[in-house]
């Protein structure tokens, strides 16, 4: 059973994401750090607090993190894909799950230096509370079993910029220091989530299942699927967070690289993913970058732990 | 009849552009410009003429262009991939083609204001003497039909550097000044030439034609392919000039899209093309990007003209 703590900014596919890390015997979640991004730290606070709720897990601590990036304001988020409160504008109970005394930077040092096993991080969000936590103290490198991320784009365009994914664009210094830290690293992005779509006829199975966990996810939807219609033309669409989780629990269904991958924080490319698949550089490789996904898989094996 | 000017650095693929140029009713070629790239001013000058010669165009006149980058030392240029003489080692009579006694950018100037038609200008390598001359006069702009040039990598990846292609990555700052001159410009970048791919059985077919240019094309050419061989285990190769010239000719093979397109000039990702496919930056177009092109009819014309 590997143990994750996963940094995240709900967000509505980082919901689908923590669903499945809650239903899946294969992982330990030991708590949530929230993170600025989709919406402000507020919200996504708020947010990972009720979905712990919503599936039975209000035992499980959340921690603050970050509600800017290290050298910007934060730049109101994405309520035009996300809704106004993040979760398409679904409104929960008020949030049971207990918030931890501590800023999630430094929750993430003492959560790693008190455990006897190493952790993994799943990162599904902007990286500054991971980027603050390695330069606080630069021993958690070692008790890092893997940071596992979405975000990036390996060798083909960005989303938010013509070269930059959006985590990485919402904060490039930091992901620079997260990719520089010298921790096992595993990058899941647009190149690899985009392989991953959700079509009409899968979100009309999730609603047919008439589970509590799909009944949210259709709840929370429509709002994404209104903004990849209006903004993109599509009547499907890709569902980000939820590839990376799917890697921490089913590593087996991804093909990777290990390339070098620097983080351009300059000018017209900052939050570029700059990956040397030529070797150009003459660095050593400090990513696997996921290539390939057995797609129809992973959609069968998330399906079949929300209903279960 | 179009009135070119061809701004070129031989190497294999210029020398087919430009016989490819030469054989071409639809073009007036009034001179040749050299610049360094392939290899240095001194070779790719002497090139230039020698392949005025090999066409029996010994009447059309080379003007000398940059030796060096506007801001960098000529970095020795490919000779693993066109070898040492640019020519694939090939030895040819000496240069009996004039040059001009002007250099390259002044040349340039002369040339467009003293014409009563708009000129088309193809460039072939780096961009420094189009910069200088635009910087030195910008009222050429006005007297430029458009400006067809090989170089780039439109929303893929380089060939020298991760995000880079060769041309633009060998004068960054030229190539800046030239994206943004404000004149006419298409764009051949890697997207497009890799779409044009000379197999074994196309050389062969240069081969037994048995005429005076396929002989020189084939001879020239196992240096390249040999490039190609080592360096990418291909036995075809790309031949990326000759799409830009081609266009120049028959632009109906080729579409397009219209784009803004910004020229990275720091950092790691110095030289890559930044296309604003998105339209996020909120810029007008400034180039003609082309996607797409009928390969297999442009090899047909290729062959037609060589054999002719």
């Amino acid at each position: 059973m590997k143990k994750v703590i996963i940094d995240t900014d709900p967000g509505i596919d980082d919901a689908m994401a923590i669903l499945f890390a809650l239903q899946s015997p294969e992982l330990e979640v030991l708590a949530l750090t929230s993170v600025f991004g989709n919406v402000d730290i507020g919200q996504t606070t708020r947010n990972a607090r009720q979905i712990l709720d919503l599936a039975g897990r209000s035992d499980i601590v959340v921690s603050t993190g970050a509600s800017q990036p290290l050298l910007h304001p934060f730049d109101g988020g994405a309520p035009f894909v996300h809704g106004e409160n993040g979760l398409g504008n679904v409104q929960l109970p008020p949030p049971r799950a207990q918030l931890s005394g501590l800023p999630a930077a430094y929750f993430l040092i003492q959560q790693l230096l008190s455990s006897p096993d190493r952790l993994t991080i799943v990162a599904l969000g902007p990286l500054t509370n991971l980027a603050l936590a390695v330069r606080l103290e630069p021993r958690i490198v070692d008790k890092v079993e893997r940071v596992i991320l979405m975000g990036g784009a390996a060798l083909i365009v960005g989303n938010v910029s013509p070269v930059a994914e959006a985590n990485i664009h919402n904060d490039p210094e930091a992901a620079k220091i997260v990719f520089g830290a010298g921790w096992p690293l595993t990058m899941l992005g647009l190149n690899l989530t985009t392989q991953v779509v959700l079509d009409a006829a899968y979100v009309k199975a999730l609603d047919d299942a008439k589970k509590p966990l799909t009944d949210f996810i259709t709840s929370i939807l429509p709002c994404y699927l209104d903004f990849y219609h209006t903004q993109c033309g599509r009547d499907d669409m890709d569902v980000h967070d939820l590839s990376a989780m799917v890697y921490a629990v089913a590593p087996d269904l991804f093909t990777a690289e290990e390339w070098y991958v620097e983080v351009e924080t300059m000018g017209r490319c900052a939050g570029q993913t700059v990956v040397d698949y030529l070797g150009s550089w003459g660095q050593d490789p400090n990513v696997e970058v996921c290539v390939g996904v057995d797609a129809a898989s992973l959609l069968d094996l998330f399906y079949e732990r929300m209903t279960a």
